[in-house]
C-alpha cells in the first residue's frame, strides 16, 4: 500500500479531545472524534462498532473548518450498550477505502483485535494518573530500627543460615546465599526517608513483599496476615500509613497469590496429611515431595484455585488477604499481584478469568479506588479489558522496547541472552509500543505501570552500559509516555554501574555517592509529570520514528508536549521536525524543559537544535 | 523495515509438513518445523511459547541440508500442557532479529493475538475436510410432494395471507409479501434430486431452517421439535437421512437459538402472562409489546439465556433441541447456528462463552463427530479457539475479501452501500485472508465453511456483474482456499444475473436454463477438491499478490497445487511466477487442471502462459 502524506495525520485516541465523557456509564452516549490535516482528501468517514457481536456503521459528521485551523475534525455519537464496546473507523478517500484502528491505517479489513475500546461503568482509580511511584525493596532501602534486624544465624533456610550484612557491603551476586542475607532495611526506615522522597517529588510507593517470609525478597510468604517482624511488624505499617497520609502520599503492597513459601504452615500441613484443612490448597502428584510449583522451584509450591476454601481465604471472605490490607488501619491503596500472568492457571485448568474477576470484586468492594495492578512480562491485553486488572507492570508495552532500542534486542533462554546482530530501530520501538497499546482501553493505558527497571531486571544504568546520557534519554521516555511512571529506588542517583548486574543494592545515603545532575534531571521530570495534563491524560501520537531518533506528541485541551529522543551515537544535527500531522499550528512557540530554549512552528515544522545523546521535552500551550 | 528477498520464503503453518501429530493429546510432544530458502542467512531460530501465561524459548535445530534441496528446515519439540498453546518464532539473521507469527515477519515484538495456535484433545469432525457442501433453501429447491404444499391463503401472518407461487414465477423482490410466498420445495424434493447432487459431486448438504414456522425462510421458528409439515414433516427428514446415508452423504441443519418467531407458543404465553412457564425465556421491558428482539424486528423476540429453563430446553437436557436432531432417526451431522455472533449476548449480560460451551458440550456428547458451525459475518476469532465452534460461515475470512477484490470494497449502512473509489488490490485480499486466519488454530481453519454467497448475500454471479469468467475465477479461489467449500444452490449453473439482487430463486430444472460450461467447471473443481490432500489439509502460502493477480500454493507431503487468479481487465501476458520461496524445486512439472497444459520450474520460476480473466490450477507431485 502506498501511503500519501496525509495518512499519518489521521488520528484518534481515547483522550479527552477525542472521547467525551471520559468515564461513560452503561447506555450513555459518547462523542467520538477523529482528525486529519485540512487538506486530506477524505470524502466520508464512518464509525464501525458492534452491539452484542453485530457490526454496524454510523456516519461521522465533518465539523466546520475554521480558517487557519490545523486540523479537520469528524464526530459521531456512540451509545455504549455493553461493558466493553470496540470500534474503528472507515475512511473513504480519493485513494480508496481505509480502515483506521489502534494499529493504524489498513487497506485490508482488520480483525477486531486492534479496535479501539471503551469501557462503560469502569471506575478508574483516579489518583494513579496523578502519581509518580517509587519502588522500594524493603530490606535494602533504609534501616530505621536496628533492634529487630535479622541476627546472624537467626534461622536456617534450605541448609543455609540467615546472615546479617553491613549496609556498605555488596550483596552476594547469586545463588541461594543471596536470598538469606539481610541488610536491615525496614518500614520504619521508609517512614524516616519520606522527606527524601518528597524532595525527589514522588507521591506513591510500591513496596516489594513485606509479609512474613524467610528470604529477603519475601516472595516465599509464610504468613499472609502479618508483616514480617524484621520489617517492623504490623505496627510499623500502620505508622507508615499514617506518615504517608500526612504527606498526601499513597502506597501499594506486593501480594503473592500464585504460590507461597514451602515453610508456610498451609503447605507443611498439606504435605504431611492428605486430610489436612489445607490439603486441597496445593496440587500433589505424589505426597510429600512431588507437587506443583512456580516454575519448578520447590520452595514455592503453587496454590490451587480449584479449592473453594483457598478462594475464601485469599479474596472472597470478608477478612480475606486481598481485603484485609486495604482496610484500616493498614489502608493500602492497592495491590501489585506477583506473577499475575500465571495466577490460577494450571495446565488443563485455566481459571484465570474466574479467579481474576473474584479478586477484582473483593478489591473494589473494599475500596473502589484501589489500584489493582499485576506483574506480567508478556502480552497482558486480555487482562486489561476492565474486568480483571487496572494495569500491569508494563514491561512488554513500554520498558522492553526501550531497552531493545537503546541497547539491542535480546531473548533470554536458560541463563543465556541471545542478542540481535543489529540494534532495534525507532520504528520497531514505536511499533511495539503501538501493538501493546492497540487492544487496551485508553482508561487502562493511562494508568499502566511503567518503569525502566525493577527488582527483577537489570538496573537502567546497567542497561545503558553505564551511559548517563542514555539513562536520561530513557527517563524522558518514561516520564512522557502514556501511563504512570515508577522510579526504582536508587535509579534517580545513578545507583549501579556498567559492569554489575546487581539490582538490589542497599540504597546509598551518603550524597557523595549520588549523581546530583541525574537526580536534578529526575526531579524536573517528576515535577513535570505531576503538573502536566498532557502527560497525565493527554493524547499520544508518534511524530517521527527513524532509526536513532524518536519524537512523539502528548497533548491535552490546552497543553502540547513533544518529546525528542536521540540515542546517538555522535551528534544529531539541528533538524526540522514535521509537526503539521500532529495538528500543531504554525506560530505556536515551544519551550524546552531542561535548556529553556525556544522554538516556533513554521510551515508545519518545529526547528530542533543539534543534540547529543539524550532527550528533550518541548512544551507549549494552545 | 526493509525486506530482504529471503524473508518471504520463511514459512510455517499448521499443516502436516510443519506440525505432527496433527491431533495431539494434552501433554503430548508435538514436532514443529519451519522452513526457508537454503541461502537465507538465518543464524539461529528459537520457538517462543508459553505455559500458563509464562513465556519461554526453545532452540530449534537445523535439519541436515540435503544437496539440491529447495528448503532448509528447523525443528523443535513442544509439549502441549494446556487446551490451547500458542507459539511464534524468533529468527536471528544477519539483518537483525525477527518475529514470525500468523501475520508474517515483524521487527517489533507482536502481541500474542496472531501467534500460531495448537489445540490439545480437540476432536475434529474429520468428514468435514473431505466434504463439499451444497446449501439448499428448502422452499426453492424442488417440489417433491405437492400434496402438502402451502395453499393460497392457508393462514394470515402479520396481516398478509400466505400465497402459493408457481415454480417459474419470479419471487417478490422485497417487503413482507416476499416472506409469505411459497413455491412448494420440500424435503422429498431434495431426496429426489440426490442423483443431480451426486453428479455434481457434492457430498454434504446444509439445509436452511426446516422446523415449523410461518415464513418461507423459517427463521421465525414456532416449534423447535417438529419439521414443518409443508416440508414433509419429521417423516420426510427421516427418509432424507436414509437416502443420504445410502449415498455416503451428510447433512447439517440450521438452528435459530438466538430468537424465535413471535407466534411461538413460548412467546405468546410469556407475553400474556408474567407467570407463564416460559416468562423468563424473553426480556420484557414492559409487557406485552416492549421486549428484546433480534435487531429491532418485533416478529423475532430474542431468547434470554439467563433463564436456566431455556438452557435446559435448548441444549442441556437429554431431549433438548440441540441434542434431539443429532440423534436417530434424524441423525443430522451437525448444526449451522443462526446469528451465532449474537447468541446469549444482551448488553450488560454477555453470556456467550458460558452458553456456547454448554451448547458444545451438548452437541459433542450426542455426537463427537458433529460439525458445530455458526453464522458470523464479522471477526469470529474468539469463537474459534476449540471451546466453542468448529467453524463459522467464513464471510469475513474468505468471501468478503474476494468480493472486494473482484468488485470493490463496500460498507453497508441503512440500506445504502458506500463503495470505495478504487478496487481492492490483491495485496489487500491476501492481507485480509491472513488477518482472519492468523489467530485461528489450523485444525479449525481447514474446516471453516467457505462460500461465495448464500441466502443472505448477493449471488456470486451478481457480484461478478454477470461476468462468468470472474465467476469461474472466484470458484477457483473457493475450491482451493483453506477450508470446506459450499456451493449455494443454483450457483453451479449460473443462476441469477447481473441485474437482479434476488438470492432465493426457485432452482431451474430445465437444463436449457443452465450454463453447462460453468457446471462442468464446478464439477472439475469439486472432484479436485475431494481428491486432493493439498486442498483438504495442505499448507498455504501466497506466492504472489499484486494488484490484479494472485497466486498461492497449497501443498501436502506429496502434492503441490498452485492457484493463479487474474481478475482482469484485459489479458495477462505470459509471465514467470516466482516459486522458489515456496520451496518448489527446479525441474518439477505442473499440469493445469482445465487446459492440460504443462509447465516446468526453472531457476525458481514457473512459466505461466497468457491468461484472460479467470483462474488456473496447476498441480504437481513431489
Amino acid at each position: 500500500m502506498t501511503c500519501p502524506a496525509y495518512f499519518n495525520s489521521i488520528h484518534h485516541d481515547g483522550s479527552v479531545r477525542y472521547v467525551q465523557p471520559q468515564e461513560p456509564r452503561l447506555n450513555e452516549l459518547v462523542t467520538l472524534r477523529l482528525r486529519a490535516v485540512p487538506e486530506a482528501p477524505i470524502q466520508r468517514v464512518l464509525l464501525r462498532s458492534e452491539d452484542d457481536g453485530e457490526g454496524y456503521f454510523l456516519p461521522m459528521s465533518a465539523e466546520e473548518l475554521r480558517p487557519g485551523a490545523a486540523a479537520r475534525w469528524w464526530r459521531v455519537e456512540l451509545r455504549l450498550k455493553m461493558p466493553v464496546t470496540h470500534y474503528r473507523f472507515l475512511l473513504f478517500t480519493e485513494d480508496g477505502a481505509w480502515w483506521y484502528n489502534g494499529s493504524g491505517l489498513h487497506e485490508h479489513t482488520p480483525t477486531d483485535n486492534e479496535d479501539f475500546r471503551l469501557l462503560a461503568d469502569y471506575e478508574a482509580p483516579h489518583w494513579v494518573r496523578q502519581s509518580v511511584f517509587y519502588q522500594i525493596f524493603p530490606d535494602r532501602f533504609y534501616d530505621g530500627d536496628p533492634t529487630h534486624n535479622m541476627r546472624d544465624g537467626e534461622y536456617e533456610y534450605r541448609g543455609l543460615r540467615a546472615r546479617a550484612r553491613k549496609w556498605d557491603e555488596p550483596p552476594t551476586p547469586k545463588g541461594l546465599e543471596a536470598l538469606v542475607e539481610f541488610y536491615g532495611g525496614d518500614l520504619q526506615g521508609i517512614a524516616q526517608k519520606l522527606d527524601y522522597l518528597q524532595e525527589l517529588g514522588v507521591n506513591a510507593l510500591y513496596l516489594n513483599p513485606i509479609f512474613t517470609a524467610y528470604s529477603n525478597h519475601r516472595y516465599d510468604v509464610c504468613d499472609y496476615f502479618n508483616v514480617d517482624p524484621h520489617l517492623g511488624g504490623n505496627q510499623a505499617l500502620i505508622e507508615l500509613r499514617q506518615a504517608l497520609s500526612e504527606r498526601g502520599m499513597r502506597y501499594i503492597l506486593d501480594i503473592v497469590p500464585n504460590h507461597c513459601g514451602a515453610l508456610h504452615p498451609w503447605f507443611t500441613a498439606a504435605q504431611a496429611d492428605p486430610n489436612a484443612e489445607t490439603a486441597d490448597f496445593f496440587t500433589f502428584n505424589q505426597r510429600p515431595d512431588d507437587y506443583a510449583t512456580w516454575l519448578g522451584v520447590k520452595m514455592l509450591p503453587k496454590l490451587n484455585y480449584k479449592s473453594e476454601k483457598l478462594r475464601q481465604v485469599m479474596y472472597a471472605a470478608p477478612e480475606a488477604v486481598f481485603r484485609r490490607w486495604l482496610q484500616p488501619p493498614f489502608s493500602a491503596d492497592g495491590w501489585r499481584i506477583d506473577v499475575a500472568n500465571m495466577l490460577a492457571r494450571q495446565g488443563r485448568d485455566q481459571l484465570a478469568v474466574e479467579v481474576g474477576r473474584g479478586i477484582r470484586r473483593a478489591v473494589k468492594e473494599t475500596n473502589p479506588q484501589a489500584y489493582l495492578m499485576g506483574e506480567n512480562f508478556f502480552d497482558a491485553t486480555p487482562q486489561l479489558q476492565g474486568d480483571l486488572l487496572d494495569a500491569v507492570m508494563n514491561y512488554a508495552g513500554f520498558a522492553s522496547p526501550v531497552w531493545y532500542w537503546l541497547n539491542s534486542f535480546a531473548a533470554f533462554y536458560k541463563g543465556e541472552f541471545f542478542t540481535s546482530s543489529k540494534p532495534w530501530t525507532a520504528e520497531a520501538l514505536a511499533a511495539s509500543w503501538q501493538a501493546y497499546r492497540a487492544g487496551i482501553p485508553w482508561a487502562i493505558a493511562i494508568q499502566q505501570f511503567n518503569s525502566l527497571g525493577s527488582h527483577d531486571t537489570m538496573r537502567i544504568r546497567f542497561t545503558c552500559g553505564g551511559d548517563l546520557d542514555l539513562n536520561r534519554m530513557a527517563a524522558v521516555l518514561l516520564f512522557t509516555y502514556i501511563g504512570t511512571p515508577c522510579v526504582y529506588y536508587g535509579e534517580e542517583v545513578g545507583l549501579g554501574d556498567a559492569t554489575s548486574q546487581e539490582k538490589r543494592q542497599p540504597m546509598p545515603w551518603n550524597p557523595d555517592a549520588w549523581d546530583m545532575e541525574l537526580r536534578t534531571f529526575y526531579q524536573k521530570l517528576i515535577s513535570l509529570r505531576k503538573n502536566s495534563s498532557a502527560l497525565s491524560e493527554g493524547g499520544f501520537q508518534v511524530l517521527l520514528a527513524e532509526g536513532n531518533r524518536l519524537a512523539f506528541l502528548r497533548d491535552s485541551e490546552k497543553e502540547l508536549l513533544i518529546s525528542v529522543a536521540f540515542r546517538g551515537p555522535g551528534e544529531q544535527p539541528a533538524f526540522d521536525l514535521p509537526v503539521a500531522h500532529g495538528a500543531i499550528a504554525d506560530g505556536i512557540e515551544f519551550i524546552e524543559l531542561f535548556s529553556g530554549r525556544r522554538a516556533r512552528v513554521e510551515n508545519g515544522l518545529l526547528p530542533i537544535p543539534a543534540m547529543h545523546t539524550g532527550g528533550a521535552v518541548w512544551r507549549a500551550y494552545r
